[in-house]
Protein backbone atom coordinates (compact mmCIF):
# COMPACT_ATOMS: atom_id res chain seq x y z
CA UNK A 1 0.00 0.00 0.00
CA UNK A 2 1.57 3.11 -1.50
CA UNK A 3 0.25 6.54 0.98
CA UNK A 4 1.10 10.22 -0.01
CA UNK A 5 0.79 12.59 2.64
CA UNK A 6 0.70 16.11 1.79
CA UNK A 7 2.09 18.16 4.92
CA UNK A 8 3.06 21.67 5.96
CA UNK A 9 2.02 25.36 4.13
CA UNK A 10 2.51 26.70 0.81
CA UNK A 11 4.29 29.72 0.26
CA UNK A 12 4.42 32.19 -2.90
CA UNK A 13 6.86 34.72 -2.84
CA UNK A 14 5.77 38.41 -3.17
CA UNK A 15 9.36 39.35 -4.21
CA UNK A 16 12.93 37.63 -3.85
CA UNK A 17 12.64 38.12 -0.24
CA UNK A 18 9.16 38.44 0.90
CA UNK A 19 6.29 35.88 0.47
CA UNK A 20 2.91 35.34 1.55
CA UNK A 21 3.00 31.65 3.71
CA UNK A 22 0.44 29.84 5.48
CA UNK A 23 1.47 29.15 9.22
CA UNK A 24 0.96 25.78 9.01
CA UNK A 25 3.61 23.53 11.59
CA UNK A 26 2.80 20.32 9.56
CA UNK A 27 2.69 18.09 13.01
CA UNK A 28 -0.58 16.62 12.21
CA UNK A 29 0.78 15.47 8.67
CA UNK A 30 3.76 14.22 10.50
CA UNK A 31 2.05 12.08 12.81
CA UNK A 32 -0.15 11.07 10.26
CA UNK A 33 2.95 9.99 8.67
CA UNK A 34 4.33 8.04 11.74
CA UNK A 35 1.32 6.10 12.11
CA UNK A 36 1.23 4.74 8.22
CA UNK A 37 5.25 3.74 8.67
CA UNK A 38 4.20 2.18 11.69
CA UNK A 39 1.41 0.45 9.61
CA UNK A 40 3.76 -0.91 7.61
CA UNK A 41 2.86 1.33 4.92
CA UNK A 42 4.73 3.41 2.14
CA UNK A 43 4.84 6.64 2.64
CA UNK A 44 5.73 9.71 0.28
CA UNK A 45 5.62 12.73 1.86
CA UNK A 46 5.26 16.03 -0.12
CA UNK A 47 6.26 18.63 2.49
CA UNK A 48 8.29 21.87 3.04
CA UNK A 49 11.54 23.01 4.25
CA UNK A 50 9.94 24.60 7.20
CA UNK A 51 7.72 22.12 7.83
CA UNK A 52 7.91 19.63 11.19
CA UNK A 53 9.05 16.19 9.70
CA UNK A 54 9.10 12.56 10.99
CA UNK A 55 12.20 10.74 11.59
CA UNK A 56 14.34 9.19 8.67
CA UNK A 57 13.07 5.55 7.31
CA UNK A 58 13.53 2.91 5.13
CA UNK A 59 9.44 3.40 3.84
CA UNK A 60 9.57 6.82 3.70
CA UNK A 61 10.60 9.38 0.72
CA UNK A 62 10.38 13.16 0.66
CA UNK A 63 9.64 15.85 -1.92
CA UNK A 64 10.32 19.37 -0.89
CA UNK A 65 8.09 22.42 -2.12
CA UNK A 66 7.54 25.73 -2.30
CA UNK A 67 4.81 26.95 -3.96
CA UNK A 68 1.09 25.94 -4.88
CA UNK A 69 2.72 25.35 -8.50
CA UNK A 70 5.50 23.04 -7.16
CA UNK A 71 2.71 21.17 -5.15
CA UNK A 72 0.49 20.20 -8.73
CA UNK A 73 3.62 19.73 -10.28
CA UNK A 74 4.36 17.29 -7.19
CA UNK A 75 0.28 15.95 -7.07
CA UNK A 76 0.22 15.03 -10.99
CA UNK A 77 2.84 13.00 -10.86
CA UNK A 78 2.46 11.28 -7.73
CA UNK A 79 -0.96 10.99 -7.20
CA UNK A 80 -1.30 8.00 -10.08
CA UNK A 81 1.35 6.08 -8.04
CA UNK A 82 -0.14 5.99 -5.38
CA UNK A 83 -3.19 4.34 -3.59
CA UNK A 84 -4.42 6.94 -0.84
CA UNK A 85 -3.79 10.87 -1.18
CA UNK A 86 -4.19 12.39 2.17
CA UNK A 87 -3.99 16.52 1.85
CA UNK A 88 -2.97 17.97 4.97
CA UNK A 89 -1.16 20.46 3.61
CA UNK A 90 -2.34 24.30 4.12
CA UNK A 91 -2.12 25.44 0.77
CA UNK A 92 -2.15 29.17 -0.18
CA UNK A 93 -5.81 30.36 -1.85
CA UNK A 94 -3.74 33.53 -3.23
CA UNK A 95 -1.15 34.39 -5.03
CA UNK A 96 0.59 38.20 -5.35
CA UNK A 97 0.12 39.01 -8.95
CA UNK A 98 1.42 42.64 -8.27
CA UNK A 99 2.20 45.08 -5.59
CA UNK A 100 2.03 48.56 -6.23
CA UNK A 101 2.29 51.73 -4.38
CA UNK A 102 -1.18 53.50 -3.47
CA UNK A 103 -0.99 56.25 -5.16
CA UNK A 104 -0.51 54.41 -8.58
CA UNK A 105 -3.73 52.56 -7.83
CA UNK A 106 -5.79 55.87 -7.00
CA UNK A 107 -4.39 57.44 -10.33
CA UNK A 108 -5.75 54.38 -12.42
CA UNK A 109 -8.53 54.84 -14.81
CA UNK A 110 -9.68 50.86 -13.95
CA UNK A 111 -7.92 48.19 -11.90
CA UNK A 112 -7.58 45.51 -15.04
CA UNK A 113 -3.80 46.54 -15.38
CA UNK A 114 -2.56 45.19 -12.11
CA UNK A 115 -4.43 41.96 -12.68
CA UNK A 116 -1.39 40.62 -15.01
CA UNK A 117 1.95 39.60 -13.40
CA UNK A 118 4.22 42.64 -13.83
CA UNK A 119 8.17 42.17 -13.13
CA UNK A 120 8.69 39.86 -9.99
CA UNK A 121 12.19 40.17 -9.81
CA UNK A 122 14.23 42.17 -7.30
CA UNK A 123 13.01 43.74 -4.02
CA UNK A 124 10.33 46.40 -4.15
CA UNK A 125 11.20 49.67 -3.17
CA UNK A 126 9.67 50.48 0.47
CA UNK A 127 9.57 54.36 -0.41
CA UNK A 128 5.54 54.94 -0.37
CA UNK A 129 3.51 54.74 3.07
CA UNK A 130 1.15 52.20 1.47
CA UNK A 131 1.48 49.70 -0.82
CA UNK A 132 -2.04 48.03 -2.53
CA UNK A 133 -1.08 43.97 -3.23
CA UNK A 134 -3.47 42.28 -6.16
CA UNK A 135 -4.12 38.61 -5.93
CA UNK A 136 -5.11 35.87 -7.79
CA UNK A 137 -7.10 32.77 -6.66
CA UNK A 138 -4.72 29.81 -7.11
CA UNK A 139 -6.06 26.42 -8.99
CA UNK A 140 -8.11 24.00 -6.38
CA UNK A 141 -5.60 21.06 -6.41
CA UNK A 142 -7.96 19.09 -4.27
CA UNK A 143 -10.92 18.88 -6.71
CA UNK A 144 -8.27 17.47 -9.87
CA UNK A 145 -7.48 14.51 -7.54
CA UNK A 146 -9.86 12.13 -9.12
CA UNK A 147 -9.14 13.33 -12.32
CA UNK A 148 -5.42 12.01 -11.74
CA UNK A 149 -6.03 8.90 -10.32
CA UNK A 150 -10.11 7.97 -10.41
CA UNK A 151 -9.21 5.36 -8.27
CA UNK A 152 -7.11 7.11 -5.13
CA UNK A 153 -8.65 7.37 -1.69
CA UNK A 154 -8.90 10.95 -1.06
CA UNK A 155 -8.39 12.20 2.54
CA UNK A 156 -9.10 16.01 2.51
CA UNK A 157 -9.07 18.41 5.13
CA UNK A 158 -10.69 21.84 6.47
CA UNK A 159 -9.72 24.15 8.37
CA UNK A 160 -11.94 26.96 10.31
CA UNK A 161 -11.87 29.51 12.67
CA UNK A 162 -14.53 29.90 15.46
CA UNK A 163 -17.22 28.18 14.04
CA UNK A 164 -19.95 26.17 15.79
CA UNK A 165 -19.83 21.92 15.57
CA UNK A 166 -22.60 22.20 13.04
CA UNK A 167 -21.21 24.59 10.65
CA UNK A 168 -17.80 22.57 10.67
CA UNK A 169 -19.64 19.60 10.16
CA UNK A 170 -21.39 21.04 6.96
CA UNK A 171 -18.36 22.24 5.53
CA UNK A 172 -16.84 19.08 5.57
CA UNK A 173 -20.19 17.68 4.32
CA UNK A 174 -20.08 19.71 0.99
CA UNK A 175 -16.72 19.40 1.02
CA UNK A 176 -16.74 15.75 0.43
CA UNK A 177 -18.76 16.07 -2.46
CA UNK A 178 -17.02 18.36 -4.29
CA UNK A 179 -13.98 17.04 -4.03
CA UNK A 180 -15.08 13.27 -4.51
CA UNK A 181 -13.41 13.00 -0.98
CA UNK A 182 -13.80 9.69 0.95
CA UNK A 183 -13.18 11.26 3.83
CA UNK A 184 -12.78 14.63 5.25
CA UNK A 185 -10.87 15.83 8.48
CA UNK A 186 -12.72 18.72 9.98
CA UNK A 187 -11.17 21.05 12.61
CA UNK A 188 -11.02 24.55 14.43
CA UNK A 189 -7.71 26.44 14.86
CA UNK A 190 -9.45 27.75 18.23
CA UNK A 191 -9.89 23.66 18.91
CA UNK A 192 -6.33 22.95 18.71
CA UNK A 193 -3.35 23.50 21.03
CA UNK A 194 -0.07 22.01 22.29
CA UNK A 195 -1.80 18.84 23.61
CA UNK A 196 -4.85 18.58 22.06
CA UNK A 197 -6.66 18.66 18.38
CA UNK A 198 -10.37 18.35 18.02
CA UNK A 199 -11.76 17.20 14.86
CA UNK A 200 -14.48 15.23 12.84
CA UNK A 201 -13.83 12.24 10.74
CA UNK A 202 -16.42 12.71 8.16
CA UNK A 203 -17.20 10.04 6.08
CA UNK A 204 -20.94 9.96 3.53
CA UNK A 205 -22.27 7.37 6.04
CA UNK A 206 -20.48 8.03 9.00
CA UNK A 207 -18.60 10.80 11.74
CA UNK A 208 -16.18 10.15 14.35
CA UNK A 209 -14.74 12.28 16.80
CA UNK A 210 -10.80 12.48 17.64
CA UNK A 211 -9.19 14.71 20.65
CA UNK A 212 -5.76 14.53 19.68
CA UNK A 213 -3.42 14.65 16.57
CA UNK A 214 -2.15 10.69 17.45
CA UNK A 215 -5.67 9.56 17.39
CA UNK A 216 -6.49 11.21 13.82
CA UNK A 217 -3.82 9.88 12.89
CA UNK A 218 -4.71 6.24 14.41
CA UNK A 219 -8.55 6.45 12.69
CA UNK A 220 -7.20 7.51 9.59
CA UNK A 221 -4.82 4.50 9.18
CA UNK A 222 -7.55 2.28 10.44
CA UNK A 223 -9.73 3.64 7.53
CA UNK A 224 -7.40 3.08 5.27
CA UNK A 225 -6.75 -0.55 6.36
CA UNK A 226 -10.37 -1.32 6.32
CA UNK A 227 -11.34 -0.79 3.35
CA UNK A 228 -8.41 -1.49 1.49
CA UNK B 1 30.60 43.11 27.02
CA UNK B 2 26.87 42.69 26.03
CA UNK B 3 26.11 42.52 22.69
CA UNK B 4 21.59 42.30 21.28
CA UNK B 5 21.81 40.30 18.46
CA UNK B 6 18.16 40.16 16.04
CA UNK B 7 18.13 37.43 13.47
CA UNK B 8 15.57 35.78 11.45
CA UNK B 9 12.92 37.42 10.07
CA UNK B 10 9.48 39.31 11.24
CA UNK B 11 6.15 37.91 10.24
CA UNK B 12 2.71 40.47 9.95
CA UNK B 13 -0.20 38.31 9.96
CA UNK B 14 -2.90 38.69 7.37
CA UNK B 15 -5.66 36.60 9.33
CA UNK B 16 -5.16 33.97 11.49
CA UNK B 17 -3.86 31.40 9.26
CA UNK B 18 -1.91 33.56 6.71
CA UNK B 19 1.01 35.87 6.99
CA UNK B 20 3.55 37.63 5.26
CA UNK B 21 6.94 36.81 5.78
CA UNK B 22 10.65 37.58 5.32
CA UNK B 23 12.32 34.53 4.04
CA UNK B 24 15.74 35.26 6.59
CA UNK B 25 17.16 31.83 7.35
CA UNK B 26 18.69 33.70 10.34
CA UNK B 27 22.03 31.79 9.52
CA UNK B 28 24.20 34.34 9.23
CA UNK B 29 22.74 36.25 12.83
CA UNK B 30 23.50 32.40 14.39
CA UNK B 31 27.26 32.79 12.94
CA UNK B 32 27.79 35.75 14.24
CA UNK B 33 26.33 35.02 17.42
CA UNK B 34 28.70 32.10 18.51
CA UNK B 35 31.58 34.04 17.29
CA UNK B 36 30.33 36.35 19.70
CA UNK B 37 29.72 33.40 22.53
CA UNK B 38 33.81 31.94 21.43
CA UNK B 39 34.97 35.60 22.38
CA UNK B 40 33.72 35.80 25.69
CA UNK B 41 30.72 38.58 25.34
CA UNK B 42 27.62 38.27 26.93
CA UNK B 43 24.81 38.06 23.88
CA UNK B 44 21.18 37.91 23.83
CA UNK B 45 19.37 36.86 20.53
CA UNK B 46 16.17 38.36 19.38
CA UNK B 47 14.83 35.20 16.94
CA UNK B 48 11.82 33.49 15.76
CA UNK B 49 10.43 30.27 16.34
CA UNK B 50 11.79 29.84 12.38
CA UNK B 51 15.26 31.06 12.39
CA UNK B 52 18.47 28.63 12.83
CA UNK B 53 20.03 29.46 16.21
CA UNK B 54 23.12 28.97 17.83
CA UNK B 55 23.81 25.85 20.38
CA UNK B 56 22.59 26.36 23.45
CA UNK B 57 25.57 28.15 25.93
CA UNK B 58 25.86 29.98 29.21
CA UNK B 59 26.55 33.26 28.11
CA UNK B 60 23.47 33.19 25.54
CA UNK B 61 19.78 34.43 26.32
CA UNK B 62 16.78 34.08 23.47
CA UNK B 63 13.87 36.10 23.15
CA UNK B 64 11.10 35.20 20.56
CA UNK B 65 9.08 37.25 18.47
CA UNK B 66 6.85 37.24 15.66
CA UNK B 67 5.30 40.73 14.34
CA UNK B 68 7.17 43.88 13.82
CA UNK B 69 5.63 45.26 16.88
CA UNK B 70 7.31 42.49 18.98
CA UNK B 71 10.51 43.58 17.56
CA UNK B 72 9.99 47.36 18.67
CA UNK B 73 9.13 45.70 22.47
CA UNK B 74 12.05 44.08 22.56
CA UNK B 75 14.15 46.44 21.29
CA UNK B 76 13.05 49.30 23.50
CA UNK B 77 12.99 47.02 26.92
CA UNK B 78 16.65 45.93 25.91
CA UNK B 79 18.82 48.40 23.56
CA UNK B 80 19.48 50.79 26.64
CA UNK B 81 21.00 47.52 28.48
CA UNK B 82 23.32 46.78 25.99
CA UNK B 83 26.46 48.15 24.57
CA UNK B 84 26.24 46.84 20.83
CA UNK B 85 23.36 45.70 18.63
CA UNK B 86 23.95 44.08 15.46
CA UNK B 87 20.51 43.92 13.97
CA UNK B 88 20.60 41.06 11.09
CA UNK B 89 17.06 40.55 11.30
CA UNK B 90 15.21 40.86 7.66
CA UNK B 91 12.01 42.97 9.62
CA UNK B 92 8.84 43.80 6.98
CA UNK B 93 8.22 46.87 5.73
CA UNK B 94 4.87 46.81 5.10
CA UNK B 95 2.24 44.95 7.13
CA UNK B 96 -1.23 44.27 5.97
CA UNK B 97 -4.08 46.44 7.00
CA UNK B 98 -6.86 45.04 4.98
CA UNK B 99 -7.72 42.01 2.28
CA UNK B 100 -10.92 43.03 0.15
CA UNK B 101 -12.21 41.00 -2.71
CA UNK B 102 -11.03 42.99 -6.06
CA UNK B 103 -15.03 43.91 -6.46
CA UNK B 104 -15.60 45.96 -2.91
CA UNK B 105 -12.32 47.71 -4.67
CA UNK B 106 -13.68 48.63 -7.54
CA UNK B 107 -17.07 50.07 -6.36
CA UNK B 108 -15.75 52.51 -3.80
CA UNK B 109 -15.31 56.09 -4.35
CA UNK B 110 -11.60 56.22 -2.37
CA UNK B 111 -9.91 53.93 -1.44
CA UNK B 112 -9.40 55.84 1.93
CA UNK B 113 -11.62 53.25 3.83
CA UNK B 114 -8.99 50.55 3.14
CA UNK B 115 -6.35 51.85 4.65
CA UNK B 116 -7.91 51.55 8.40
CA UNK B 117 -7.29 48.22 10.43
CA UNK B 118 -10.85 46.07 9.66
CA UNK B 119 -11.60 43.06 11.68
CA UNK B 120 -8.97 40.58 11.16
CA UNK B 121 -10.12 37.46 13.27
CA UNK B 122 -11.12 34.21 11.81
CA UNK B 123 -10.21 33.29 8.16
CA UNK B 124 -10.67 34.87 4.96
CA UNK B 125 -13.10 33.50 2.56
CA UNK B 126 -11.89 32.47 -0.69
CA UNK B 127 -14.64 32.80 -3.31
CA UNK B 128 -12.91 36.34 -5.01
CA UNK B 129 -11.15 35.67 -8.14
CA UNK B 130 -9.08 38.24 -6.90
CA UNK B 131 -8.72 39.68 -3.77
CA UNK B 132 -6.52 43.16 -2.74
CA UNK B 133 -4.62 43.55 -0.18
CA UNK B 134 -3.71 47.12 1.68
CA UNK B 135 -0.53 47.34 3.43
CA UNK B 136 0.54 50.22 5.85
CA UNK B 137 4.11 50.61 6.28
CA UNK B 138 5.77 49.63 9.46
CA UNK B 139 8.07 52.19 11.20
CA UNK B 140 11.60 51.95 10.77
CA UNK B 141 13.09 51.05 14.43
CA UNK B 142 16.60 51.27 13.22
CA UNK B 143 15.92 54.71 13.41
CA UNK B 144 15.12 54.82 16.90
CA UNK B 145 18.23 52.36 18.29
CA UNK B 146 20.21 55.89 18.99
CA UNK B 147 17.70 57.41 20.92
CA UNK B 148 16.98 55.01 23.27
CA UNK B 149 20.57 54.42 23.77
CA UNK B 150 22.54 57.19 22.30
CA UNK B 151 25.59 55.06 23.95
CA UNK B 152 24.96 52.09 22.18
CA UNK B 153 27.36 50.51 18.85
CA UNK B 154 24.73 49.95 15.95
CA UNK B 155 25.74 47.31 13.52
CA UNK B 156 23.15 47.23 10.53
CA UNK B 157 22.23 45.53 7.58
CA UNK B 158 21.41 46.04 3.56
CA UNK B 159 20.05 43.50 1.74
CA UNK B 160 19.95 44.69 -2.07
CA UNK B 161 19.41 42.22 -4.86
CA UNK B 162 21.38 42.44 -8.39
CA UNK B 163 22.41 45.67 -7.74
CA UNK B 164 26.35 46.97 -8.58
CA UNK B 165 28.97 47.13 -6.04
CA UNK B 166 29.10 50.88 -6.03
CA UNK B 167 25.40 51.14 -5.71
CA UNK B 168 25.60 48.30 -3.05
CA UNK B 169 28.13 51.37 -1.42
CA UNK B 170 26.53 54.01 -1.84
CA UNK B 171 23.21 52.66 -0.09
CA UNK B 172 25.02 51.42 2.61
CA UNK B 173 26.96 54.89 3.26
CA UNK B 174 23.54 56.82 3.23
CA UNK B 175 22.26 54.01 5.63
CA UNK B 176 25.19 54.93 7.92
CA UNK B 177 24.15 58.15 8.21
CA UNK B 178 20.40 58.03 8.21
CA UNK B 179 20.24 55.28 11.09
CA UNK B 180 23.46 56.93 13.07
CA UNK B 181 25.14 53.54 12.68
CA UNK B 182 28.89 52.45 13.42
CA UNK B 183 28.79 49.77 10.75
CA UNK B 184 26.56 48.63 8.14
CA UNK B 185 26.90 45.16 6.55
CA UNK B 186 25.98 45.17 2.77
CA UNK B 187 25.06 42.23 0.68
CA UNK B 188 23.60 41.57 -2.31
CA UNK B 189 20.85 38.21 -2.14
CA UNK B 190 22.60 36.83 -5.64
CA UNK B 191 25.74 36.88 -4.13
CA UNK B 192 24.68 34.25 -1.04
CA UNK B 193 24.83 30.73 -1.42
CA UNK B 194 24.95 27.63 0.83
CA UNK B 195 29.08 28.20 1.14
CA UNK B 196 29.43 32.32 0.42
CA UNK B 197 27.98 35.23 1.68
CA UNK B 198 29.79 38.21 -0.12
CA UNK B 199 29.65 41.42 1.63
CA UNK B 200 30.54 44.44 2.18
CA UNK B 201 31.70 45.99 5.96
CA UNK B 202 31.31 49.68 5.45
CA UNK B 203 32.13 51.86 8.31
CA UNK B 204 32.40 56.02 7.90
CA UNK B 205 36.39 55.71 7.22
CA UNK B 206 37.09 51.84 5.72
CA UNK B 207 35.76 49.38 3.78
CA UNK B 208 36.97 45.56 4.70
CA UNK B 209 35.38 42.90 2.54
CA UNK B 210 34.22 39.09 3.57
CA UNK B 211 33.49 35.85 1.74
CA UNK B 212 31.78 33.38 4.15
CA UNK B 213 29.48 34.21 6.96
CA UNK B 214 32.39 33.11 9.03
CA UNK B 215 34.35 35.70 7.65
CA UNK B 216 31.79 38.17 8.43
CA UNK B 217 31.24 37.31 12.03
CA UNK B 218 35.25 37.22 13.03
CA UNK B 219 35.53 40.79 11.13
CA UNK B 220 32.21 41.98 13.52
CA UNK B 221 33.69 40.41 16.70
CA UNK B 222 37.04 42.27 16.02
CA UNK B 223 35.38 45.26 15.25
CA UNK B 224 33.52 45.03 18.79
CA UNK B 225 36.60 44.08 20.33
CA UNK B 226 38.92 47.17 18.62
CA UNK B 227 36.92 50.10 19.73
CA UNK B 228 35.54 48.88 22.95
Amino acid sequence: MKILITTGGTSEPIDQVRAITNQSTGRLGSAIAQACLEAGFEVTLITTEQASKPPAHPLLQQILIKTTQDLESALQSQVPQHQVLIHSMAVSDYRPVQMVPLEKVQEAKNLQAFLEPAQKDGKLSSAADHQVMFLEKTPKLIQQVKDWNPQIRLIGFKLLVSVSPEELLAVACASLTKNRADLIVANDLTQIDQNHHQAYLVEPDRVQEAQTKAEIAQKLVNFIRKES
